[in-house]
């Protein structure tokens, strides 16, 4: 075999063999097949595309590249989520507990943030105490005591797609939906959970702009993952607007405690339930997902979900006095309010611009090396479809001084103000 | 700028400025871009293509990536061809001392063959002495005193193009329309002619399989040559079977100097001719092309221009001997004659099979590092729409022992015999 026919072959279009795809992979983990081969590569997949199978076997490979968690030793049905990115997305911090609560397994590994979305890691370090590092038996142990965990990668995983990645993201092959696919499931794959749901966002604060491109993405990632022996569910949520109100690390630890105590936002609350519900029709714990959704959606609402969030906060060392009083979440931090200056109906919200406004006052990173200032960020009083009125409290931004003025013209115009009122349909399909 | 933003840009179909070229092209050549990006770039412009404008920029970055020849000490107007690469193509053997004779000046610097395809220095090395080394200013003497030379690259021309094509080689983004034109051009603006004329070839024998596809080359080049204040013209001759009789070093030497003598293949008299008239009406030698080619047939079936043949092997150290009596330049090689076993019309020729196997018994090169032998190759007796019957002679194989079975299998495949008298249209266009 030689790489170059292989290129060529996928450059002409033909679906590649497992073989081929080992060939590459393998080959260019254990520097093999040189860079250059494989950045060639990787645009012809760019416009050619992969079959189910292909990408299948690509994001198997890339799994077995590095380590595979076995989470055989916890009893019970093991489930996991996944969301692409989205603003102001705090649904696993309120997921987590609630599946747990509800007779799940969570045993779950979660990254950190980059450019406009942010990451659960994030978030929980805005705990004081929280540990995110925490060796494998012992994440097993708690999984088993208290029915959940959510804590960094552990171990070498997935090296190979960490290696294609880096090189993806400096020769314009990052967006390429079977590659996506892959590159999520590698992952996924490695963490050892039985059943998935994904939650695949849409619009501008996602990186799939379209319906369409999501569909593709969530349509494939469920295949590979059913082809390799998971349950799987994909919901295609709406990211046309910042999920919930909050967006920056503590801030949307608080708000997820405020959603966990029965009083969060609409969209957030049914977010949550339709994925808790699938993920509890998987797990059988529910045996249809009308079910699973509605006793998600009584149990946010009567606040029942709650301990289990102390309770894992309290297992992972973090300080539980934060979780019982949110407000410490954002001690200290400065407030600007903006006000409204017209009248009318929220129009229309750009979620990346707000992402990036949040980015400026310091809750993201622009890059890799980049800290995070845990208290800032911003409150979006008002969605998509609310009336205003002029002087209103359209949003309130959370700073520490860096960046306000340039947030506050970003918001600003990220904020269409207009006479119709806007129907926004929050869960646009289940795959 | 930023490699990445180019590769993308081009990606997605948009034309880029001279400026992100440059970038690419002279960051490449100073290595401050490395081959990965330069490999994700040529796979995109595989499948985007280029705009005449970004091709010619191309061109010309990688022309002045190195060594530019500058012809204006030799007096008259110097004319130059290139041929896109056949099976038995010896035109310029036949032609650079056509039109020197006719009054054009012919500085010629010629390359070797590799794979299926001959290559001019290869056939002139089959005249013992012939040198091919020769210093530019020596070189441009020669053309002054006797009106042509026919040597070997001399300086460094167009290295931004040897290392892209050797990545082109490895990565499968060899079949680029765009870059096989600039990489050709790049080198043959870089040897300092005023006009030239372009053989590009179509057919099973020639890197272009379609009219089509020799067409948009065709065009691509003249378009470039244009932009570049050259003087262009191409023709588009069938591949569909070898050129003349004889393929191999020596063989085509052979057919050559009997072609130069007024005994050549008609096929090969028609190619000359017509490039030979446009050369010498771009030159302004002849007031029309018919003028120009109607004189360059007569020339060479009067045998007047076989002199300036030996004058240029004698002024590059060659053995005249060899060109007055040519059964030297195959002295001593066994023969073996392949006959027909059944009867018919020729109705189709495998130009591609016949490189090869001419290849196979030592013609030519497999890899640059293969020598060739000079004295075997294929006598093909009979061409499309000739009348066989049983038992007559079809080839000769011209051999030393090394790849004759092989040779002959080939052969006997490659030509096929049928009821149907099949017609040839040996050019197909002008461009």
């Amino acid at each position: 075999m030689r790489a170059t026919d292989i290129i060529e072959k996928k450059r002409d279009g033909y679906p590649l063999s497992k073989d081929e795809i080992s060939f590459m992979i393998n080959g260019y983990t254990k520097n093999l097949i040189p860079d250059y081969q494989m950045s060639a590569f990787l645009m012809a997949v760019f416009f050619k595309g992969m079959t189910d199978e292909e990408a299948t076997h690509l994001a198997l490979l890339m799994r077995d590249s590095g380590d595979v968690v076995n989470l055989d030793s916890i009893k019970g049905i093991k489930v996991d989520k996944h969301s692409t990115g989205g603003v102001g997305d705090k649904v696993t911090l309120v997921l987590a507990p609630l599946v747990s609560y509800l007779g799940a397994k969570v045993a779950k590994m979660s990254g950190r943030g980059l450019g406009h979305t942010g990451g659960t890691l994030d978030k929980l370090e805005s705990i004081p105490g929280y540990k995110i590092e925490i060796g494998l038996n012992e994440f097993k142990e708690q999984v088993n005591k208290i029915g959940l965990a959510v804590i960094g990668q552990t171990g070498d995983v997935a090296p190979a797609d960490k290696k294609i990645y880096a090189l993806r993201d400096v020769t314009a092959t990052v967006d390429s939906i079977p590659l996506i696919a892959a590159s999520i499931m590698s992952k996924k794959l490695a963490s050892g959970s039985d059943a998935i749901c994904l939650d695949v966002k849409f619009g501008n604060g996602a990186f799939m702009k379209t319906v369409e491109d999501a569909t593709k993405l969530a349509t494939l990632m469920v295949n590979i993952g059913n082809l390799s022996g998971k349950k799987m569910r994909a919901v295609l949520t709406n990211m046309n607007e910042p999920l919930g109100h909050k967006i920056g690390n503590g801030l949307e630890v608080y708000e997820a405690i405020e959603t966990l105590k029965g009083k969060g936002p609409e969209d957030l609350n049914i977010v949550t339930s339709v994925i808790s519900g699938h993920l509890l029709t998987l797990a059988g714990i529910t045996k249809t997902y009308e079910e699973g959704y509605d006793i998600s959606l009584k149990t946010l609402k009567d606040g029942k979900a709650l301990p289990k969030l102390i309770e894992m906060v309290e297992a992972q060392g973090g300080d539980i006095s934060y979780v019982k009083d949110p407000e410490k979440l954002i001690e200290g931090t400065k407030k600007v309010e903006i006000k409204a200056t017209n009248s009318g109906y929220i129009e229309s919200i750009d979620a990346l611009a707000i992402g990036h406004a949040a980015m400026i006052l310091g809750a993201g990173r622009a890059t890799k090396e980049d800290s995070v200032d845990l208290k800032v960020g911003l409150d979006l009083r008002l969605k998509i479809g609310d009336k205003v009125n002029v002087g209103d409290t359209i949003a309130i931004i959370y700073h520490h001084d860096k960046g306000v003025v340039e947030a506050s013209k970003i918001l600003e115009k990220a904020i269409s103000i207009g006479n119709k009122k806007v129907a926004f349909k929050l869960i646009e399909k289940v795959i």
